[in-house]
């Protein structure tokens, strides 16, 4: 066979688009009796397994001409009304995405452009830097913590800085688990509407509440106060399936419709079938549905708190996650967590090291630890690794 | 509700994403009565109703932890060794896309940067056109017709140029419905070879074939000249279902890398019970169903042709497909085929003009009538009617 210098073939712009080696240690995790909190993968009992058996039949034998059709690229109407009305908003503001990482690559290619300056908190999720960094920007980041990200930090960058959009995960962060308070929420609308700014809300855990209800959203904070920049992402993956890769964008309809247009350049549409599955799905019990997985997961959090605080050696700390799937934990300063991953693996247990989270740079003694997929005798067996582990390490230190 | 004026807030890349006018013009070839040639949308009596339906229930009953849970980025392992045993490849050769959408987009993403020379055919998918676009690449062009592209004008074009990649559709191409020989076919491996050039063959219509079998693919002509440059892409849209956005590209193992990178970013995978769907569907009766379609297609394009031969004025051309979807139409010198489509519509039947077929301008006079689509007494009328329409038009020219 010829040989191609097939790097000296592809684009500049392909040197942005690299394999994360955070993925490539994740591979690891895979091996049998590695006990995961790495990936941040839902639980799969609470997979409506055989309603989506029943459902996708019907479908199919009654409705296969429209299923596995070609369909409208703005998404199966039925789906985007029944959104809209959840949400309060109106059918055409409802963009369908395959999957929120598709959203969050639609929003690279429609507002950066190279070296466009972008504000991610510090941490955020690993991937969207990765979807945002395909298009050269320049990332700016302010340090976000348990109550979300850092206003004056934010205020000082605003001041000297005019991002083309903040992209912020209000609550349940990934992965530092942050839920920014409702003052803070109002004083961050503030200063957006001041700079006249673009917001990205990815609200991907928006459901996974432990305690008493939701906090209103920037995006429903920014409709009561009259402002349309905050684009608004959520997903069925954490609250029905991620494998039927089901999103969806909600924004002003100038920009839904920026977004559609570069969504038919990119994919045409999401799969019909799925979006009529996931349509069929949310019409029965949904609330019912939305307790129990709200259920599982405090009771997964508090398996993993209790084994955390039974286990860990001093100096490690630890966030107690009011939602979502995510423990985010610091290591004593100096104390490296893809040292920790190395014997942690070595003791059949994973978790995903910190860096990678942070666009620019640092963070390298924290992890983010994921309660959602295992039991809780996998999280106490799990974190029970994991500490002796750490132990070991430290030992080494 | 405060106004911000969202064109300012894109960036400079989202220029380049516009609203196709053919979409729009396309929107009225929904209103009901309305015969359609334009979209190219696969006969719905051929879809696997069901058979699909049947599966979809037994994957997710039994496999539903798999199906509805994230999966590799790559795709379905055992899709993928499907695909490789079909056409003669190793399976790590083999990424699975949402679609050849979006295999066109991210082979835009790895190989094109702004000014990129990249070369199509004049005319070539509307559809790759648009995903190369949004990386702001500079077309080059050469004429293609019903055996191809013209290889002397594309050698010409290769003294002065190194485009990052070539284009083309050598069988039963979208929209001419041209056919590359197999003399031709070695021809145009020679010269790519000699320029050590990347070729990017989209075979959608692989299978739909009107006579006794298959001409050789590029890529299998590539494979047995020991050259790895060819970048092949392929669909079960056009023989099991468009709408369930199954697709795959197959290459050389550092290419094929290098785009499941960008995959990773832009949708992380394709959904896992769609690919789990196809498998299923492709275990049974595949050659039976490969000879009912192009039977059908067949038959269909038969209809189209002796209702175009009995009803069309002099003076107006158009090709004889030996298999695919379209019939290509070029209309007298002079007379614009949006002017016909706005007089079809007003009789009720509905084409794609050629214009933005050609990626370099051009083309007024052309149009695509797909016969996929209608049953024959639904072509025969539409024909009929398209007939009357351009009457009415030369009437008045």
């Amino acid at each position: 066979m010829k040989t191609l210098e097939w790097n000296t073939l592809f684009g500049e712009g392909a040197r942005r688009i690299q394999a994360s080696t955070i993925r490539e240690l994740l591979k690891l995790t895979q091996r049998p009796g590695v006990l995961s909190f790495a990936g941040g993968l839902p639980a799969p009992e609470l997979f409506p397994k055989e309603e989506a058996a029943h459902k996708a039949a019907a479908i199919l034998k009654e409705k296969g001409e429209v299923a596995l059709q070609y369909g409208p690229t703005e998404g199966y109407f039925p789906l985007r009304a029944w959104i809209a009305d959840w949400l309060g908003v109106s059918p055409e503001e409802v963009l369908i995405t395959t999957g929120s990482q598709q959203a969050l690559d639609l929003l690279g290619k429609v507002f950066l452009d190279e070296e466009s300056p972008v504000l991610l908190e510090a941490p955020s999720y690993m991937g969207a830097i990765q979807a945002f960094r395909a298009y050269g920007p320049r990332f700016l980041t302010v340090p976000a913590g348990e109550k979300g990200p850092d206003l004056d930090a934010l205020e000082e960058v605003l001041k000297r800085e005019r991002p083309r959009f903040l992209y912020l995960i209000p609550s349940f962060q990934n992965p530092s688990g942050g839920l920014i308070p409702l003052k803070a929420r109002e004083r961050l609308l503030e200063m957006i509407m001041e700079g006249g700014l673009v917001v990205v809300e990815d609200d991907a855990y928006r459901e996974l509440y432990f305690g008493d209800g939701r906090l209103p959203s920037l995006f429903e904070l920014s409709r009561e106060a009259g402002y349309p920049g905050v684009v608004y992402l959520s997903s069925f993956s954490k609250i029905l399936s991620p494998g039927l890769r089901v999103a969806f964008a909600v924004a002003h309809l100038e920009a839904i419709l920026k977004l559609t247009q570069a969504k038919q350049g990119v994919d045409l549409h999401t799969p019909v079938l799925n979006q009529m599955l996931v349509h069929a799905l949310v019409q029965e019990d949904f609330p019912e549905r939305l307790e129990r997985i709200r259920a599982t997961y405090r009771a997964k959090a508090k398996a993993m708190l209790e084994a955390l605080d039974r286990e860990m050696p001093e100096g490690v700390r630890y966030t107690r996650p009011q939602g979502g799937m995510f423990v985010w934990m610091e290591l004593p300063q100096g104390l490296s967590a893809e040292a920790l991953f190395r014997e942690a693996i070595a003791q059949d247990v994973a978790f995903v090291p910190g860096g990678p989270f942070f666009a620019g740079g640092g963070g390298e003694n924290t992890l983010r630890l994921s309660y959602a997929t295992l039991g809780p005798e996998g999280i106490a067996e799990g974190v029970r690794r994991l500490a002796k582990a750490l132990k070991g390490l430290l030992a080494l230190a």
